[in-house]
This record gives C-alpha cells, sequence and structure tokens, in this order.
C-alpha cells in the first residue's frame, strides 16, 4: 500500500460536517472537544492510558496530500472550497492532556482539545484510534505485570493483530512494563528491547532433538533458551543440559498443564545440577492464568493474543465529544446530547488525582479550573463538621493535565524512545499510587472513585 | 514514525532460527510451511479467510532496507555474515493458497508456502498478522450482513481500533459484503465507497437543532441522513422532515431501544408523508441484535466496534507451521510436534470443497496430490455398498488452492480495488455453496466436517 497521510484515517463525516459548518457560518465557532470514557470493563479497577504519544505526531502529521485532495474531489462530497481549505489545514489549537501512562477512571477527561470547530472536528477519528488501540492494550497489560509478581514479561502478540498494531501494541505494552518484546519494528523505533530464540520449526527442521539443540546453542551459547516441548519434554530437558551443561539460560514451556509441568522440570533441573537455568512459560497467558501460576517455580512469561487484543476488552470505549462552544452570543456554552443511554455533561473539565500522603483517594473532575477554591471549601468544611481524623488535612490535588500543544506548537518534542520511556515512568508512578494488594487478584471494584465535588469527595475521606 | 518495510514486522526469533540454521548447515533444506486454524470460535458455522492480497503485497516487499540492518547490527544477536543474507534477500519459493473470500474450516490449509527454511519461516509473522486480523474481521462480518438480510451495513469501527487497522478492517468488511465505510483511507487504496453524513457535534455546534438541520440540509441536499437522536426523537423527526419535506433521504437512530424506536419514528415519517424516508440504526450493534431487529422497520445499520474487533473473536488462531522438508537424506520428511495439546500432522495438504450440484458438503483435506484417486475410490465404494441414494453421482471437487507465487513472482498481479472486488465475489459465492438457513440465527454447528479420506465422506453423503 502506498504511504497513508494520517490526515485520510478520519471518516468522511468529519469532513462533511465541516463542509456544512464552513457553508453556515459557524465553523470558526471556538469549541472544546474532549475525550473520556464512560465506563470502565466490568472486574477492571482502573484503565492505563497509552497512545498521546503518537497522537500528538499524528496531530502535527494532519496534512492532506496531492493524492489524498484527487481522491475527495473524485467522491464528489466536498466541493473546490472546502478542498481549498483541507489543502492549507493545520492545527492551530491547543491541546492538554493526561501524560501517557497515566492512570484514568469513568470521566476522566484524558485530553481536551481546544480551537475553532472546524479546527478540531476532523481529528476524532485518529485520535480514537490510537487511544483506544493503545489503551486497551495497557490497560490489560498492567494487570499481568501485577499478576506476574517481578518475573519478566515478554510480548510477543504481534501476529495475532494487524502488522502495524503489532508495533502499537509491544509499545504499548512496554509502558506498562513489560521486560521486552518480540517484535522487531518496536525494537527500531522505540528501542523497546527485542527478545526471542527459537520456534518448533526449528527443532521439526533437523533431523532429531539432539542437532537442533546442539545448532542453537553453537549459534547463541549456552545463555540461550531452549525450546522443550516439541517431543517430550522430561527427555528434551536432559538433553538441553547434556548439551548445554548448567550453566543453560533458560527452557521454555509452551503447552500443556504449565503450573504441574513447571514443577517437575524445576526437581529436573535442579537435579541435573542446572540450578540457576530459568523456566520460561508461554501459551495463551493473561492475567488470570499469570496469577493461578504465582505459586510454580516459573522465571517469567511470554503473553501473547491476550495481551495484545485487549484481554477481552479491545477498546477502553473512548469517546470524542463537543463539550462547550461558542454560540450566537460570542459566549462560551457547555453543550451536550440529552440521549437515553449516553447523555454527557458539557463544559471543558479540570481533572486532579486526590491523594493524601502518596496515596491515590479519589479521580476529581472539575467543570473548570475556577472550581478548584469552592471544591477546597467544601471538602475542608464537610471534613472538619464530621470531625474526620486529621490525616486529611495532609491532602494534595495532583494536576493530571498538561499542556501538549499551544497554538498547533508542540510544547515539548521528545523522540520517540524518550516519549516511551516517560510514559513508563509514569505507569509506574501512578500505579503504585493506587497502593493495590496484589493478592487480592486482578478483579475488582474499581480502585478509587471519580468525584465532581467537595461534598463527595469528602464522603471518600472520611 | 518513520515508513516500516515489511521486513521487520517480524519476531526476532525468526532471524535467530535462520542464523543458527545457516550455521548448522540445515538453512537451505526444502520446506512446507502451512497456514491453518485448529478450531473456530464456539458458535462459528465457518470463518472467511481475508488479508491474502495484502500477504501477497507483503511478500513482494519483504526486504530489508539500511535503516533495518542498521538496527539488526545493533540488537547485537546477528552476526555479519547473516546481516549480509538478509541485504540480500528475497522469497524465491512458491506460495498456494485459498483464494481470499473464500471460507475455511478446521484444518483448512488456507496457505501453502514452499521453498528452503531460510527463505520461508521468516515471512511467518507478518503473514500471520495480515490474516488473523483481516479474517478475525471477515468472519464476523459475514454473519453481520446474514442477519442484515439485504439491507445495507455501514462499517464505521475505525476509531476503535489501531489506525492502520482500521483500513484493513474496512476493506475485510467491504468483502464480506458490507455497502460502504466510513474510513477515507479505505476508499483511496481499495475503491470501498465512502459513507457518512454528521455526528452529534454538528447538532450541538448550532444554537437550535433546526439550525443544525438547516444547515445540513443546504450543504448536502435533502437526500442526507439526519441524526435525530441529539434531543427528542420524535420532535426531531418531526422538525426534519418540516425542513427537508418528504424527500429527506434518511433519519439515524444512534441510542435507547432502537427497535421500539423504529417503529414510532416510522409511523411517524409516515404520517407525515415522509414514506420513502428511510430509518438507520447505529450504536453497539453486532450480528445478535441486527438479527434481533429483522422485524423492526429499518433501512440500514452502521457497525463499528464488533465488527472490527472481530465479534470477541479478534484473531481465528491461524498458526504457519512447518509440515514438511528435506532430511539428511534429501528425502521429504512430514514432520510435526507432539506436544500435549497441540499436536499436528506433518505434509503439505491438498484441500477441495466437497459440493453435490452446487451446494457444499464436506472440506476435503488430503495430505497430498496423489491421494486424490484413492479418495475417489474409497468413496465411490462406501457409497455404492451403502446403497446410497445416486444423487452423489453428482459430487464435485472444487479445487481450493490455486497458486498465488512462483519461484518467488507473483502469478497474477491485480491491483489493490480489483484484489477486493475479486474476493468480494469469492465470498458471495462461496458462501452461497453452504445454503444455510438465515431463520436459524447466526450460531450453529459447523456447517460442513472437515474429512480427510473417502470413508468419512460418504458417512457425509449418506
Amino acid at each position: 500500500m502506498d504511504t497513508v497521510t494520517s490526515a485520510l484515517l478520519t471518516d468522511l463525516y468529519e469532513l462533511t460536517m465541516l463542509q456544512a459548518a464552513r457553508q453556515a457560518g459557524t465553523a470558526s465557532r471556538r469549541s472544546v472537544f474532549e475525550v473520556f470514557t464512560r465506563s470502565l470493563p466490568e472486574g477492571r479497577r482502573y484503565g492505563v492510558l497509552a497512545g498521546t504519544g503518537r497522537v500528538l505526531d499524528a496531530i502535527a502529521d494532519f496534512r492532506f496530500d496531492e493524492a489524498d485532495l484527487r481522491y475527495l474531489r473524485r467522491t464528489g462530497v466536498l466541493d473546490e472550497e472546502t478542498l481549498a481549505h483541507l489543502a492549507d489545514y493545520r492545527f492551530t489549537g491547543d491541546v492538554h492532556g493526561y501524560e501517557e501512562g497515566e492512570l484514568f477512571f469513568p470521566n476522566s477527561p484524558v485530553m481536551r482539545l481546544e480551537g475553532t470547530f472546524e479546527d478540531a472536528v476532523m481529528l476524532e477519528t485518529v485520535i480514537l484510534s490510537i487511544l483506544n488501540h493503545d489503551s486497551g492494550v495497557a490497560s490489560v497489560g498492567s494487570r499481568m505485570i501485577t499478576a506476574a509478581r517481578g518475573r519478566p514479561c515478554i510480548e510477543m502478540g504481534g501476529r495475532r493483530v494487524h502488522e502495524d498494531a503489532a508495533i502499537a501494541a509491544a509499545r504499548a505494552a512496554y509502558i506498562v512494563g513489560f521486560a521486552s518484546t518480540s517484535n522487531l519494528a518496536a525494537g527500531a523505533h522505540y528501542r523497546v528491547p527485542a527478545a526471542g530464540t527459537s520456534a518448533h520449526a526449528f527443532t521439526l527442521l533437523f533431523d532429531s532433538e539432539e542437532e537442533a539443540f546442539r545448532a542453537q546453542i553453537a549459534s547463541q551459547g549456552v545463555g540461550t533458551t531452549l525450546l522443550v516441548d516439541t517431543y517430550d519434554v522430561d527427555a528434551a530437558v536432559r538433553l538441553a543440559v547434556e548439551i548445554a551443561g548448567p550453566e543453560l539460560g533458560a527452557v521454555r514451556l509452551d503447552s500443556g498443564d504449565l503450573g504441574a509441568q513447571s514443577i517437575r522440570v524445576r526437581a529436573l533441573l535442579d537435579s541435573l545440577g542446572a540450578t540457576s537455568t530459568r523456566i520460561t512459560a508461554t501459551g495463551d497467558l493473561d492475567e488470570f492464568r499469570v496469577e493461578e501460576l504465582a505459586q510454580a517455580p516459573l522465571d517469567g512469561y511470554g503473553i501473547g493474543t491476550r495481551l495484545v487484543t485487549g484481554g477481552g476488552h479491545p477498546a477502553p470505549g473512548f469517546v470524542y465529544k463537543l463539550v462547550e462552544r461558542e454560540g450566537a452570543d460570542g459566549q462560551m456554552h457547555p453543550v451536550g446530547k440529552r440521549s437515553q443511554d449516553k447523555a454527557t455533561l458539557g463544559a471543558g473539565k479540570r481533572a486532579f488525582r486526590m491523594l493524601v500522603g502518596d496515596r491515590a483517594h479519589a479521580e476529581l473532575v472539575l467543570p473548570g479550573e475556577a472550581e478548584i477554591a469552592e471544591f477546597q471549601r467544601e471538602l475542608t468544611a464537610e471534613l472538619i463538621s464530621a470531625e474526620a481524623s486529621p490525616e486529611w488535612r495532609r491532602t494534595n490535588l495532583r494536576p493530571l493535565q498538561v499542556p501538549m500543544i499551544r497554538g498547533g506548537e508542540p510544547v515539548q518534542s521528545l523522540r520517540a524512545p524518550q516519549q516511551v520511556e516517560a510514559a513508563r515512568a509514569r505507569h509506574a508512578a501512578s500505579f503504585a499510587e493506587l497502593a493495590l494488594d496484589v493478592e487480592d487478584g486482578p478483579d475488582g471494584p474499581i480502585a478509587i472513585p471519580t468525584v465532581t465535588d467537595g461534598i463527595e469527595a469528602a464522603r471518600v475521606l472520611r
């Protein structure tokens, strides 16, 4: 396929709306769009935002080239005036958002765009594609890392998803703590460490397992990982140690009852003197299977399908909504639809993580900056009247939204690998603030409530 | 992100295996790799293969460029001899496969690569990424089209998946019968008709719904689709007909009880004289919801999330397995692992759809071409001895695998839009052969059994 500009990663209706608004004279109304999700999937305690860095790049690159315009002209839907406008388009508004790697909860305003209607409306599709995909992977990946209790995890799901999604999935997995990826493109572009040694095809290529093992060790050294379940696991483990010696790096189990096998293989390795040889498990793992394997003598996991497909919840359901816009009176007005099951609150929101000491207690979402003082007054009054413990005096509001684009210009220009390292650090720090007990298992109630005023917040702290 | 060559859409272990095999002198052994899936998801009656055209393009483009080689050198895992080999790499083997759009069943050998081990092993990741993703979308999309009973469906899920996956998803949806897509890139690259008019943001941009409707009709004409659930559906429908007149193209419902609303809106439209105005439904639809809406007075559907994420089964579980390879004796040998839960049968397979008249009865998978005569003998003998009805004499074996690449050269070079039209025709024809009853609903047993000899086949026909 030819190179695709980010501008065509767009739904047609963004452009028909733009054209109609231009003709009606409303296209230049100042507008505020927000990205948020109404809920978390059942059992999920939090979500992890990923893709922000990719969104900022996509906005910077959002230009219609000659080929795009030729195609759009051919659809017959857009007139020459609109096409000329698109040819010159670049986003000139502002973007604020949660840092990449940050946690989110229902109604967290993870990104806010301010500009004219025509400037911001067109970015909907590409912003949602990126944030929904990457956050879907990051949200389940974070649970897997918790379940793995410090044992290193390799992302290896590329073959189960679209070939370009595979790269973004590896990137998202690294942000939430995966140690490495099988995907070379993610290694090249994001400097995610690449890992992998061999598959069953390698063993089957040789006339015997022994020849295959000898060939792999000759090429990769005794520190390699040998795949031991092509024929008979026990025989393969004996053979592996016989050939590599006790310095053998690791053996990999990819089928069968991984828990029972790992106990047998650990005992066998130890009896052969290979006490430092690690055991890695792969094959249809997810956070629940990894949790069940917590007591098994395993030293690492390779996780694929369930990670890269979001563990049954491929997209967090992020939507991009017009929440505030200029009216005919020149003033800004909050707006929102009143559909039966999808009502939204208007106005551009401000968000804070409410902490006591270094522990998160609530997600605070206020309709505007002006409401912060009001919030503080309400909270203090409520807690004093309830004679709450003075612990709450250590309450701290960590601002979650940072400026990302101002007047169309990026506030900070990070190279791709730096973006990813910063997001990995952000995820680790924000996850620590939740102070979840790993023994509770992956599922549970939402970790902290989303509150919108001081009275609700006081209820949380009392 | 920089442009990615298809060669880096690869797992590292493909290259470490290649290097080890080269060093051991086995890399040039003739090898046969096959793509198949062991099972269908519970309830699925068939799968639809999509992505073949994209795979053929990826194989043709599979070259390591300078930047790729620099990155690979930096990993420190590959030696200069291997890097030099990769710099010159191009696939020189043969590919046979099911035509794009064809149906598949458990163990259908949908693609077969023949070449040296080192030629074919590296293509695993990109082949599986494409076939798993595209077939996941096509397989659920075909069910949605059946449930829609001829009412046109628009693919509009791009915002719920990775931005590039969105393009491939639109392509796959079109192959199985979707009428159009919201995605402009799919329109530009594959000539899938693009569709869409407006979102809630458009209505909210204006000071009143009336101004919004007037602006949309002024720009798009009375044939447009007006979104009527931003405030009050009934009021919006009245307003829409008042402004557009009875020539109004369509109204769209995007929330609430779509069935009940459509009945009310149909009656209202008819009472206003807008008897030819269509009603389109969108919002969290899948094949089951569409099935439930069969009796509702709806004229079309827009389907997003559940389509592009594979309806709960994002990937069909296609694997790429070495099934046959040259041994030290210079002869070809079937190979397969004997893992507890993933045992595979060796040998490159030949596949046929077994039809009686124009109706499919079985998927025939034979270990080689030579077995066809044997199959015919077994089948005939069994049926005659069982005194089966002479209907079976109309049995016809339609070959499913066609040559696609010979000696590294494409057998047929179709442009992207032609690929997609051919696949759409193939899907329609093969689906018709199943003769499924739409009244049975989407789920059921697998439509036809996979048989591997004449005795099994006779059991199906008796």
